[in-house]
């Protein structure tokens, strides 16, 4: 799926999740969204440990998400490819096929710039 | 993939599979199938407490085959709704794309009946 | 750890935990314990479902408490099995040393009744 | 736990599970027992698999159970550390923990024969 | 996605990834690939063992490649549906929809050679 | 267990691992104390990284480790509490208990020095 397909699936759900009648998930929508706002540690340094922690729990689209954020903060290739190298020896390598897809989701993230 | 793929691979790889000639495996099928019928808790439970599980270890397909169980014991959208919630608070935010694959696909559900 | 250490470490660190200054934290808190109040499922139901989340990602301590709910809200021992065997089908054999130690706390609530 | 309060407390609740009356926990439990015995693969070959499993998974007592039956299996030590370095580079740095545990249990074992 | 697909975005991805100046990530792939040589176990085992832990944490490529290396090795049909057996009992019926997959692919694997 | 006891009980395992004769395991080792170097992060931000990842992946030792090296890094509490808000947002209500035992730690861990 093409960074665009996954960026329009993603918002048409979350309307239509946010429409349905239930409290308890807007309120886990909103909570997860300022999560990664500025605070004792800055946006940039929270999207890294949630790119980590997509990793490790293995799910691409949380990883793919993180990146364009990542991206979006100014994260250099470096530091993202040491946050991949964290992700790789504390989950093994059971993460490789998702790291493969990260890297690969990268490069289309980076060339789209 | 389309529900209908889906039911399609599911039942040719569920014959394949149950045709080989390993005892455990046909056994564990047998065991799995029988686990949600009406007991104590009636099937329309258990069904949405094989959701829960299938949401929090986070597997599509298993999602994907007790929604459409959901819809045939009359589980209505609030309830699903309500199930989601708790799947996605015990789970995380890394439950949310598989949350939102589940609900694409009981909007697919919904619109076939 | 007995259930009443148990409940007197869980109290003593919800209220440490609380009581930093940490609005995120603070606010899923609300939200985990809001997520099991009456709704379309009622909180009977909604505590199995509870349970059989924490049997399937294998944590003692949130099968103890959710045991505990149970059986503040009537669920049967027969009830309670049924939930437990669908954990177990749809989590493995890795569930079972949990399944162990959710029975041995299962007796001790019924009996400290 | 010693390895001899492991075995009484698995031997005593594996008693009061099956006593109860749940046929598929029973059905599940024997099953269990029947997937390691000798077929195209040696039950010396199984009980590599069953532990390799539960380290990945990272289950301390199924780690045991698997160390005691390989050990009544004649693997040796090199054999053992092997599986756990695949168990280590598959499941990752977050296994180590469970690796100290299982090479403590092992010298135990072996010290108790 | 075809085997021939999955081969040729593995190896096109592990020369992009290794070409990264990350040396902990490329001594994780040597690591990696150096631990399923003969030892005190032989390869055959090895990779019954990968294919196991591939299987109870649900990585569909890493089982792929399991199974490729697998039949290389002369592992026959009924070694492997004993390894699928060990891997459904230990990690649930949550791994069903990995088994159908991997028999998928299994049968792929057979008909090219 | 203590924090002294658990350090204990860390490196002795640790030496009798790696006094094994096994390099696969030895190299991981090796590989996995250089992965937290000063690079294009600071060792600061990696602890993060590997304490969110911990915290997810629900390893009680792995939490205390990386608890003690982020105190020794000058990490302070409100820094640790967005890593934990991150971490239970990503990984849902399951970490909860991880997380009281992480901040009993972290009181041992201040008081201690």
């Amino acid at each position: 799926m093409s960074l665009e397909d996954f960026r329009r699936f993603r918002e048409r759900m979350n309307e239509r999740i946010l429409a349905a009648d239930n409290l308890e998930i807007r309120r886990f929508f909103a909570l997860d969204s300022r999560a990664y706002d500025d605070g004792a540690l800055p946006t940039r340094t929270k999207e890294l440990l949630g790119l980590v922690a997509s990793l490790v729990l293995r799910c691409d689209d949380c990883i793919t998400y993180h990146l364009v954020r990542c991206a979006e903060e100014g994260v250099t290739d470096d530091e993202l490819f040491e946050t991949f190298s964290i992700g790789l020896i504390v989950g093994g390598s059971i993460v490789i096929p998702h790291l493969r897809r990260a890297v690969d989701r990268l490069d289309e993230i980076r060339s789209a710039t």
